[in-house]
């Protein structure tokens, strides 16, 4: 499989912390120094036209974005994938309504559940499709909003701190890939690709609820007062203890199936919880700044974007000149329940195109 | 891809016609009317342990029933598969909770978004998994719940018909499949498989919403009095409407690719909307009443389930003598925003298992 184009969608205006801290009453020092993230971006109800509003508006305008890059006419895609933790309903699934808007008709449309590891699961089902199911072009997509997981305005004060960091972790995005079965051709080409569950009877690290006509239930604050159940909670401690021996044990399978020694690698994509953790696994890892490549601090966490939206800005920085056979080596760590996904990619130059 | 056993799942005791009268104040005569299902299941909170409570207990289970009835070591499989409308929460995916439960690890693990369509695209992409992935052998489960559908106990009454309706039409339940690359084996061979998206377009005419931490907007109610905004929306002359042209289409495409008359094929599985409905359906498309493979009318409308679950049926008539060397004709529909899958298969008998 090879990735033909790829594409990035950032709703608005970068949120700085200074907004953040005004907005939700917190810390501008506190954010910096727990997150490490400097901005987010954030879909609006009240955004100006052409500002993607929700999931399904970001993951069109990736899909378009991608599909104008590739240069290929859309009519001649054999499927879609969304991958997303947030879809804007339960039904319709919200790839079926970006396949209409992408004006694509009579094809397999298939949307995926996943959070972190999402990205390299929709790739992993596209190489299924283009390698068993006999088709030979897609367009796989991640997209996320956490505009949903917000408490009302006013009630974050009586938040604990958990539940505070969250909404400064967090941001909204999309990206999408153009990926086709031959390999001949410029781009990104597939050498290995893997996902699997890991860490049989672990809890989950990461929990995001919905809630039904009866909405969130009410729960003790921390102050003793009634408030309503937070939509989303995590527990840092098992993140912090986990993902990093995991993005350990994704990169080693990755050298030792390619035979790249780690550090002659141009690109590593480690992944992306936040500017402080993200740093603190790239240290852990031994991977030079040089080679990492990382956008969190300045996206936010966006979930089924961000390993698209890295993958933007690898090719971005092959197509300045430093990358021409640049190989790429991909790390995603699913902690809600336990998901490891890596992938190998080599880059085919434009002018390899014609020759094997 | 081979379908080597089925399951079939279904919570506590059927709800009838009249406890729903009884619990919603509708009359027992309207539900049988407008429905023409007698019975339906529910997920309870207050279940008796062993009892089904949630989309991941209805999964597990079915995965369990499907996999003792295999024969197989769980161990052996190579991916699972959870297609759903309502997952349990939507970080983590449910399927990741639910491999744990079944004690799988270390495979691929994906959650398909669907409704109605979701069975077939579960065993569409385990197909792809098989063909193209070098995987052998995998677990697909449909599962459904609609408890966060209902409002809020005694609001029922302030509801337009056309949504209170909805509370008679659905149920819960959950179907499973056991599927290997090798056909050489007993069980059902699929001879062809599709899912597509039609009518570019046309708009959606099921609508499910999720809510977050804000809940449920307020809308205006019949009686001009605020309530909560209605969890699910039909525009159901637009299911009449199109539904059985879609269900001809897709039964002449599988009569046309397999050459099987179909006056002479033993098993239709067609749409099951609800009683009324699907009787509707079978008419117009011709199909004899020993050849539909129906099951709304005593389980409701459970979604992504349901395939499954005719599937299963399907395979107990042929178990009971009739249909050996039996063939399947399987059409969905999803109306939410608009898919068409179909599958056509083959019964293999156990003692054809050892020779091609």
């Amino acid at each position: 499989m090879r990735l033909v184009s790829l594409s990035e969608v950032l709703p608005g205006d970068p949120v700085t912390n200074q907004e953040m801290a005004d907005r939700f009453g917190l810390h501008e020092q506190w954010l910096d120094a727990m997150t490490g993230n400097r901005t987010r971006y954030f879909c609006r109800p009240d955004s100006p036209p052409g500002v993607p509003r929700s999931t399904g508006d970001l993951a069109t305008a990736a899909g378009e974005q991608a599909l104008l890059r590739s240069g290929l006419d859309p009519a001649s895609l054999d499927f879609i994938i969304l991958t997303t933790a947030s879809p804007d309903q339960l039904m319709p699934a919200t790839v079926n309504l970006v396949a209409d808007r992408l004006g694509l008709d009579d094809l397999p449309a298939f949307q995926l559940t996943s959070g972190c590891a999402g990205a390299l699961q929709g790739l992993y089902t596209a190489r299924a499709l283009l390698t068993g199911g006999g088709l030979r072009r897609g367009l796989v997509i991640g997209a996320d909003t956490c505009r949903n997981l917000w408490p009302p305005d006013g009630t974050v004060a009586h938040l604990r701190p958990v539940e505070m960091v969250n909404f400064a972790l967090f941001g909204d995005g999309a990206g999408a890939a153009v990926v086709e079965a031959d390999d001949d051709g410029p781009g990104l080409v597939v050498e290995h690709l893997f996902t699997r569950t890991v860490g049989k009877g672990r809890p989950p690290a990461q929990i995001v609820r919905w809630y039904g006509a009866q909405g969130a239930p009410m729960v003790t604050g921390s102050r003793g007062e009634p408030v309503r159940e937070a939509m989303s909670e995590e527990d840092y401690k098992a993140i912090e203890q986990h993902v990093p021996e995991a993005a350990r044990a994704i990169l080693d399978e990755l050298v030792a199936v390619t035979g790249w020694p780690a550090a002659e690698v141009e690109h590593i994509l480690i992944p992306q919880l936040n500017g402080v953790m993200t740093e603190k696994i790239r240290k852990y890892l031994g991977v030079r700044t040089d080679q990492a490549v990382c956008c969190v601090a300045d996206t936010g966490n966006n979930g089924n974007a961000l390993p698209f939206i890295q993958l933007n800005r690898a090719m971005r920085r092959i197509a300045t000149g430093t990358g021409v056979g640049g190989r790429l080596l991909v790390t995603t760590v699913e902690s809600s329940k336990w998901v490891l996904s890596g992938m190998a990619l080599h880059h085919r130059p434009e002018e390899a195109g014609v020759v094997r």
